[in-house]
């Protein structure tokens, strides 16, 4: 069945080899004065940054780099907001992976507000208006390029928050498969990490329906069978493509409307993994996705693991429903192992000693034990998870 | 792989159980003059007709009915864009099936244009403007409350046009499946074949990946299993809304981003049927498409047909390519004729004296043999493939 739901993402998508020799028409559409957003300075070393600022020589640039992973609120959306209110940015150009695009939406909003940023990303305060943001993503995970949202972490107070709104739609999103031939191993495997486990979030839903887990589970195969490809060979164009592109569906809702939401329980577990330890987010997914499978397995969920199991992995049909369950959840921790992501947090540096604070961070700030959940999850639950996961 | 594209669909989708209640305050953002375009009258025994009258008391409401399935550039395409331009409308709402609202797209433009409407339709002339349009879609089928594009007849000239434009995309489509049970077994059916066969028009198309044929097979699973139970039990939710949803993929090229353009064949021989018979649509879609498969099949094509054999019908690997092709068309052609769809052209009204004629007129007006197509095909194949449907 599908449930009631309302859909919309206005985002333009221009996908493929060479797409941003369009770039100086489409920024063309909205101003002058661009905020060049950019991270560790991978884009200079690749060429795209000269090529960007060649496209745009008429424009007026203002720069904004160095934005780190899991992007933070304090330096980088606040020097980003100061620099568009006072140099009158009429867009904003994201260049660079997930992060950077997540900062620059928090920017878009923010420099449009005369009050505290926070105030918006914690949700306290609705945001009224937004910068138009143009991004040329070069990263294959997050799948920010396609939807409205983003994550901040606030070092100050422990916190990483999921902040969504349509006015963070990007207006035009550059997709080139040939910007993520030089991503590393790791970062290819935790960037197709993070793209499985936005599948998996939808696919722990109610009510199902053949089509839904049909798209789902091609995205499943889809990121699976080609980061193999990607990671013996990174040039792979198909690869690449595929992975970009499957990637850009993860979180706009178009492979789960109507079929309710989960409340993205494992995303609510790595936002605070990653808020105390900082750890890289895909990588943090992997390794609880089988901990929180396993944690979940019940009479009442098994029948997700069985779907899973046949049409996906093509177990035999036969087989009674918790062992497909249990051969569904050792697949999904041998494929992670085997793309490279050590399977334990304590590898990551996370401590043990914080497994209680965070558990109850997560019911505070994200919540997982909301009765409308799919498969709600309390403490005692969170700190099984956790632990399993060291 | 994905090749490169550019992907925009605008579009809200509003679905579900009694979505319509949101109607007022939808149609508000867009002005108070609306002209409502509806068929032959399905909308007032359903009640539905009603119930918009109530919800909009507050507008002024200009009415077009007794929109034709095929619908006419002459008159209805003419009187409706007269209709707006005498009453200054400011929103189009369309209340019926594909027909009626591919001519609410075609007066959307027209309405906004000086000059002779068939101008733009032909694509002599580019539009420049269009009156917004929102939608309550009744029937489960092409599409059209989800894409830019619209089919009209000029029966004067015996001509039936596909006529595509970003201004025509709906702003607002609202979906509520309840509205598709009093939906005759025959037009289930029809509706059917015709979203089956936008799936296949775009899956025979290169270049292929996992995950695009994993969408179209999951499409064209839910389709085929869904409309079964939707004819034996025309009020199951489940089914119908998924039939609804589904066929709302239809032509907006979500299914087959980056897979290139088919050419949509089928269709081109389809809109000569109906421009020269007046038969349905779908069932037209649904007589042809096994004998365009055959008449295509070839070592090139094959691939696809294993594909469709393997993964769609789960024939066994082992079985050599041309025996699973052979067995794929065939399945196709039982589980059209299992919906209740006659087979033969001439159980229509066509006439075996018009295929030589209505050959030239697809080669004319809409062309199945460009270089640039999948499989293309010249004279000697139309006849045989229209000779083979009679």
């Amino acid at each position: 069945m599908i449930g009631n739901f309302i859909y919309n993402t206005p985002t333009t998508l221009r996908f493929g080899k060479d797409a941003i020799k369009d770039l100086p028409g489409v920024m063309a559409r909205y101003g002058k004065t661009v905020l060049m957003t950019y991270g560790g300075g991978s884009i200079k070393k690749s060429g795209l940054y000269d090529r960007v600022k060649e496209l745009l020589s008429d424009f007026d640039i203002v720069e904004l780099s160095g934005i780190e992973p899991n992007p933070k609120y304090d330096p980088s959306v606040i020097d980003g907001a100061r620099l568009c209110k006072e140099t009158g940015v009429d867009v904003i150009l994201s260049v660079g992976g997930g992060s950077v695009l997540d900062c620059s939406k928090a920017i878009s909003v923010c420099a449009k507000y005369d009050g505290e940023g926070w105030d918006l990303i914690s949700g306290k305060v609705k945001a009224k208006a937004a910068l138009p943001i143009v991004d040329i993503i070069t990263l294959a995970a997050t799948g920010s390029e396609y939807d409205m949202g983003c994550v901040i972490s606030n070092t100050a107070i422990n916190d990483k928050r999921a902040y969504l709104d349509p006015l963070m739609f990007p207006a035009v999103s550059f997709l080139d498969p040939e910007y993520t031939f030089s991503v590393s191993k790791w970062q290819t495997a935790c960037g197709t990490a993070d793209a499985i486990n936005h599948v998996l979030e939808q696919f722990f839903a109610r009510p199902c329906s053949i089509f839904n887990d049909g798209v789902m589970i091609s995205a499943l195969r889809s990121l699976m069978t080609n980061v193999k490809i990607a990671l013996e060979k990174p040039d792979d164009y198909a690869a690449r493509s595929e992975l970009m592109y499957v990637c850009s569906w993860g979180c706009n809702g178009i492979l789960s409307n109507g079929a309710g939401y989960s409340g993205w329980p494992m995303h609510s577990i790595e936002h605070a993994l990653s808020a105390y330890f900082d750890i890289t987010h895909g990588a943090g997914l992997a390794i609880i996705t089988p901990r929180w499978m396993k944690e979940i397995l019940s009479d009442e969920t098994v029948e997700r693991f069985v779907t899973l199991g046949t049409q996906l992995f093509g177990f035999d049909k036969a087989l009674p429903d918790n062992e497909m369950a249990d051969k569904v959840i050792e697949a999904f921790y041998s494929f992670f192992e085997s793309t490279g992501i050590p399977m334990h947090l304590a590898e990551l540096g996370v401590k043990a000693e914080k497994i209680d604070e965070m558990a109850d961070h997560i019911l505070e700030f994200d919540s997982t034990n909301e009765p409308w959940m799919y498969a709600p999850i309390g403490k005692d639950a969170l700190v099984r998870i956790l632990t399993e996961s060291m």
